[in-house]
C-alpha cells in the first residue's frame, strides 16, 4: 500500500535535510523579531471560505467534509487565512504582532514533480502596522533568509494593488470587475498574452481590455512617472518608492523591478505586493504582499498586515538540485560494534558511556557478525565505529575506526568520550 | 470566528515553551541513535482500515472523506500504521530502522480540559529487531528522554500480550475472542471492576469471565513464577525477564511493575506492552509495545517491530503545572527605541548591526511614543532596550536599559555588540 497520490514520505535522509533548512530559516526569522505561532490543520469551511479570504478559485482546491458531529471542516490552504482568524479571536496581543509559521497547507491540484497536495509553507507576517517599514522588514528578512542559506542575486518584483485598481479605473473597468481582471492578468505567465486577452474579452470591454494590455502586459519595465501622471489615485505609487527608500536604508541589495503584470491570485491583496526571485533559472521563491482588509472581515475592526510565503518546497528541490546542503542518512556519529557475543554485554556499557556524555551513538540489535555491522555502520555513512574485542579490553582499551579513511587506532575506554 | 472544537492555536507564549520540550526531546531521541521520519497527514483510507491496524473503536473517531477524485482518504489516527506502511513500501531501507516522528494526529473523540482532536504525538521505533534488546533500548530512551525534561521516579509497568493470550487460554476464552476481551480488560480504569465483568459477560463465558477476573484484575502485583507454572506458553514471561535484565545492564533505574491488567486498546500488539508512569499524580505518560505482524500486513513479509508512543499533550500540560519549563512571550533580546522621529534612521542601522551579529532584535514600526515603545518592550518580556537619542548620538553612544533591574548605562556603539 502506498501514499496519497500528492503526499510525501520523508524519509531520514531527506527529513535531516529538511530539518537544516527550516533550522536555518527560523533562526533567522528569529533575529528578525519573528515569534513562532502554530495553527490547526482543520478549519471550519466557515473561515475558510469567508468572503475576501482566499477567493473562488482556491476554494476549488480545499479539501473540505462533514465531520462526525455533521460539521463541514476543511484543510487550510495557507497560513494567512488562520493568521487572520488568530488575530480576530485574541484582541488583547501586543501589537504589532509579528509571527512566523511553518506548517502544511493542502491543495488537491494537479500533481507535478514539484507540486504536490500536502506541502509545507513557511510564511513570516506583520501584524498591527500601516507603515511602509514593515513591508521593507519583510523583504529585508525574506532576502537574509535566502542570503544565510547561499541564494545569490535576488530580483524583487514589486506592485501594488492600488495602482492596479488605479490604472484599471483609468482604463475603464468597471469597479466589481476588477479584482476579477486582476486575477486573469496574474495568469500571464500561464497562459500567455494571447490566453490573458481571451479572457479578459469575456469579462470587460474590448476598450478596457486592449488598455490594459497596453499598459500592463506590454510595458514589463513602464516608466512609472508617466503612469503615474494618467492616474488619479496615486498612493500606490507613493508606497512603493516608500519601501525601496527603506530598504536602501537597511542596506538590502537585491535589484527591484516594478512589473504591473504581477497581480497575484489571491483576494486578500490590498496594497503593494511582492515576488522574489534568486538567481537565473530557480524563479520565483517567496511572495505576498500588504493585506489591510482580511483580518477586518474576521473581526468586524481592521487591522493592517503584510507578509509573504516562502516556496520552501521549490526552495528545497532548487538546493538539492545545485548541493547547497550536505546530504546525509543518519545523524549517528558512533556505531559500537561487539566483535563475538562475549563482549556484548561491554557494548552496552560502552553506549550507555558515549551517551551520557550527549554523543550520538547506535549499536547492533541483530546479534550480526562483525562484517555485517561494519557494512550497515558504512550503508548509513556513520563515520566512527568503535570495535569492542577481548584483546582490547584486557587493556580497557578499544579500537576505532575511522570509516572516511578506513584508519583505525587503539584508544583507551577513559580517553574514548574526548575523542569525539 | 473561532477555531475548530478539539484544535488549538498556539500563540508564541505556548510556542516557544513547546519548542523547548520537542528540542529536548529531539536530542535524546539522537543520542539514542533514532532518526527523523514525516508521513503525510493524509493516508488512503485502505491503509487506516487496514485489519490489524488500529482496529474498529479508533475506526470510529477517525476522520475520512471523500476527496475531489473520489478516493476514501483519513487524517492519520497514530504515527505506527504510517510507519509500517512506510516500511513496506521501502523494501531497500536498512534494517534495522530506528526513527522519531513528532507529528499530530486527529481523533474525533470527546473534547476535554486535556483530550483534543488534533493534537501532537512522538513516537519511538524500532524496526527489524526481534531481540527484547530493542524493547529495553525503547524504554531505556523513553526514560532518559522523561529524565532530562525533569521527570522522575519513573515506574515501568510492564506485560506481555503473549502472556495474555497464554491466561486467556486457560481461562478458556475461545481463541476468535481473546482480542475482545483484552480491549475490555483495557477499560478497567475506565469502568471498574463492575464494568469489566458486565462487559466480558456479554463476550465469553461466565466461568471464563471469572477466571479472568481471578488472574488478571485482581492480581495486580501477581506471584509471575506462580502464573507461569499455570499456562503451556511461557514465551512471554521470559520475553518480559529478559527485558529487564537487559535494562539493568544499561543501567537504567526505573521501578518495574507486571501489570496483568495492562492490554492497551489497539490491536496490533504481538508481544511486551508497556507503559510509563512518572511521579505521583501524573499518570500514564508513554505506552507501546511490539507488534510483529503489522508490517507484514502491508508488505506480505513479517517484520518485527517495537516501539512506544509519548503522551506529549499531557507531558506539557504537567510540566507547565508544575513550573519545569521556562515560560516567556517571546525570544526577542534587544529592542531598539527611538526617542524622536528625527534618529530613526540610526535605529535601523544600529537595528541592522546587531542583527548581523545574529543577535535577535525588534523595533517599532508604528512610530509611537518612548513610553509607549517601551511598555510594549515590557510586556513582552523583552530583556534589553536600546535607547537612541540625539545627544548620545553625538558621542556615538546609545543606552542600554536592562528591563529587570531598571538600570541604565551608557554605551559605545562600537561596543554594543559584545554587551548581548
Amino acid at each position: 500500500m502506498k501514499n496519497v497520490k500528492g503526499t510525501r514520505d520523508f524519509l531520514p535522509e531527506e527529513m535531516i535535510l529538511r530539518q537544516q533548512v527550516l533550522e536555518k530559516m527560523k533562526s533567522v526569522f528569529e533575529i528578525f523579531g519573528f515569534q513562532p505561532l502554530e495553527t490547526p490543520a482543520l478549519e471550519d469551511w466557515e473561515v475558510l471560505s469567508a468572503k475576501g479570504a482566499g477567493g473562488p478559485e482556491i476554494l476549488k482546491e480545499t479539501y473540505n467534509f462533514e465531520d462526525f458531529g455533521g460539521r463541514r471542516v476543511g484543510l487550510r490552504f495557507d497560513l494567512t487565512v488562520p493568521l487572520a482568524r488568530v488575530i480576530s479571536s485574541n484582541p488583547n496581543l501586543n501589537l504589532p504582532f509579528k509571527r512566523y509559521q511553518i506548517q502544511n497547507v493542502w491543495r488537491y491540484g494537479d500533481v507535478t514533480k514539484d507540486r504536490f497536495r500536502e506541502f509545507l509553507q513557511a510564511d513570516i507576517d506583520i501584524v498591527g502596522s500601516e507603515s511602509m517599514l514593515a513591508d521593507a522588514e519583510i523583504i529585508a528578512c525574506v532576502i537574509t533568509t535566502l542570503t544565510e542559506l547561499g541564494f545569490k542575486e535576488f530580483i524583487v518584483r514589486l506592485n501594488n494593488r492600488k495602482i492596479l485598481t488605479a490604472l484599471a479605473k483609468y482604463a475603464g473597468v468597471p469597479e466589481d470587475k476588477v479584482i476579477d481582471t486582476f486575477r486573469t492578468i496574474d495568469k500571464l505567465s500561464k497562459i500567455g498574452e494571447e490566453g490573458v486577452k481571451k479572457e479578459l474579452l469575456t469579462k470587460i470591454s474590448k476598450a478596457a481590455t486592449s488598455t490594459i494590455l497596453e499598459i500592463i502586459v506590454n510595458k514589463k519595465e513602464p516608466v512609472l512617472e508617466e503612469l503615474e501622471k494618467l492616474v488619479e489615485d496615486k498612493e500606490g505609487f507613493e508606497e512603493l518608492k516608500q519601501i525601496i527608500s527603506y530598504l536602501k536604508q537597511m542596506k538590502v541589495k537585491p535589484k527591484f523591478e516594478i512589473d504591473l503584470s504581477l497581480a497575484r491570485g489571491l483576494d486578500y491583496y490590498t496594497g503593494p505586493i511582492f515576488e522574489v526571485f534568486a538567481e537565473k533559472g530557480i524563479g520565483s521563491i517567496a511572495g505576498g504582499g500588504r493585506y489591510d482588509k482580511m483580518i477586518g472581515l474576521f473581526s468586524g475592526k481592521d487591522i493592517p498586515a503584510t507578509g509573504i510565503s516562502f516556496g520552501i518546497e521549490r526552495m528545497i528541490e532548487v538546493m538539492k538540485e545545485r548541493k547547497m546542503i550536505e546530504v546525509k542518512k543518519s545523524n549517528v556519529k558512533v556505531f559500537v560494534i561487539a566483535v563475538n557475543d562475549k563482549v556484548r554485554d561491554k557494548v552496552l556499557e560502552i553506549v550507555q558511556m558515549l551517551r551520557n556524555n550527549s554523543i550520538s551513538v547506535d549499536f547492533d540489535l541483530r546479534s550480526r557478525s562483525l562484517s555485517k555491522q561494519l557494512d550497515y555502520a558504512n550503508s548509513l555513512g556513520i563515520p566512527n565505529v568503535i570495535i569492542v574485542g577481548e584483546k582490547e579490553l584486557k587493556n580497557n582499551s578499544v579500537k576505532l575506526k575511522k570509516m572516511d579513511t578506513g584508519k583505525e587506532i587503539s584508544l583507551k575506554i577513559d580517553d574514548m568520550v574526548k575523542s569525539f
